[in-house]
């Protein structure tokens, strides 16, 4: 499955603001069994956003995934954007007004509740339970758009809870393994022939080896991954090590690549 | 000055390493007045890339700044996709070769150091003090290519002791300073207005407000930045922090908010 991601926000092109939505959108989808070929940051204007859209649809991604833009001030123009691209008139929806006003009550005037609950017409919006902006699914000539507000904790109340079990039901996702462990002492050439051999048994988990040095030591980090049961990978990842083992004896225990907790946003800011 | 980012890296697409290079480019290049309309992450295929850059041009950038896939190994294809782009050929460079043997000696194979020292034809390399691949200047139709490799010590390096004084010498560049405070029970309605007052007063300047809310208590954070001497960026921030020291005693020092030291390379394994 085809996948693309497109972040909004001067913040992140000023370089104040690291973009570790990308990182972390793209990291969950791709346990999920999507493909990114690419991660576009664009300025806040109406024309590059458009513009952007549409090189972004001629690579007939099955999947958009949008970050930024969704709040309720003059310059949040993701769905303005979004509406735009695919040609639909922007119509106020009774499903978001219900969903802001669920969490807000008369808390918040009603000019930003009425901006934040008008969507490209047929859109679906979706629940945040930590701040102001519905996220929002659209569907576009086969191509799905996940709108998600940019920031950090909002997007991923949104991302986790509602987009990721919209994304299960959806489109036929798979889910990934990996596991890693480190070899020291040793260099890429000396396990080309074992890791063949630890391949050929293995032929659904992929094994990807990074050398490295420090203060003069080899070493290598060593990963295995599948779309398969994780006792698969982690056969796979065992009989890789005991492999290597036998050329060097300093191997570290086998554990999971993937963490789950996340550093979130990062400012440059002193 | 228009630029932009192009990033080359399956590791960033597949959410393992955050895009810390391009936050850090773009933001010492904003500080010296260039600025960008986006950042672009690329899979490590050349089509895809060769795609990537014609787009780019077609936004005639006068920057193009462009980090990963200059090592020795075959999936570096940075600079075989900026000749293809260029429509030039591929050229050993004695310039480049002495370079790496500076730093190598005889230390590297062959291959490896005739790799690395094959670039665009008429490009330019840069010294490379802590890795293996030279930095790379290369022109084509008015825009300025500058190539990076992609791990952070070895970017850092060239762009700042290599890079910068280049982009001085030929770019009209320019210096930024940024002040900032903090204003702790105020909302952005309540200085509107003396906000306009200060901003008449220094027309040079520019004065941004952040609104926050911390277990209910509202805060603004402040900023003012300029191309112009920094004396007057503090005189106008000092002048707005004294108004607004009128309506809330709560107020901050005034400091840098540009800070130099920079977290860099973050991956998100275990």
């Amino acid at each position: 499955m085809k996948a693309e991601m497109l972040c909004l926000g001067n913040e992140l092109l000023i370089g104040r603001t690291v973009n570790t939505n990308a990182t972390e959108i793209s990291r969950e989808l791709t346990k999920l069994g999507f493909t990114f070929s690419h991660h576009l940051v664009v300025e806040d204007d109406k024309e590059t956003i458009v513009d952007a859209l549409r090189w972004i649809h001629s690579r007939r991604p099955d999947l958009l995934v949008i970050t930024g833009g969704l709040g309720p001030t003059f310059d949040d123009i993701q769905m303005d954007c979004v509406a735009e691209f695919m040609g639909v008139e922007m119509e106020f929806s009774e499903e978001a007004m219900a969903l802001i006003h669920e969490r807000y009550g008369d808390d918040l005037v009603n000019e930003a509740r009425t901006k934040m609950a008008t969507l490209p017409k047929g859109s679906i919006p979706l629940r945040n339970r930590v701040g102001t902006a519905p996220g929002v699914i659209s569907r576009f000539e086969g191509m799905t758009i996940a709108s998600l507000p940019g920031v950090p904790r909002e997007m991923r109340s949104i991302f986790y809870k509602e987009m990721i079990p919209y994304f299960k039901e959806h489109f036929e996702t798979k889910e990934i393994h990996e596991l890693g462990f480190t070899a020291y002492g040793v260099g890429e050439s000396k396990i080309l022939e074992l890791t063949e051999e630890v391949r050929r048994q293995f032929p659904d988990c992929y094994f990807k080896s990074h050398p490295h040095r420090e203060d003069d030591r080899l070493f290598l980090q060593l990963h295995v991954y599948g779309y398969v049961e994780e006792e698969t990978v982690r056969a796979a990842a065992e009989a890789w090590r005991a492999a290597i083992s036998e050329i060097t004896p300093d191997v570290t225990n086998i554990s999971h690549v993937f963490t789950d907790d996340f550093e979130g946003e990062m400012h440059l800011e002193s």
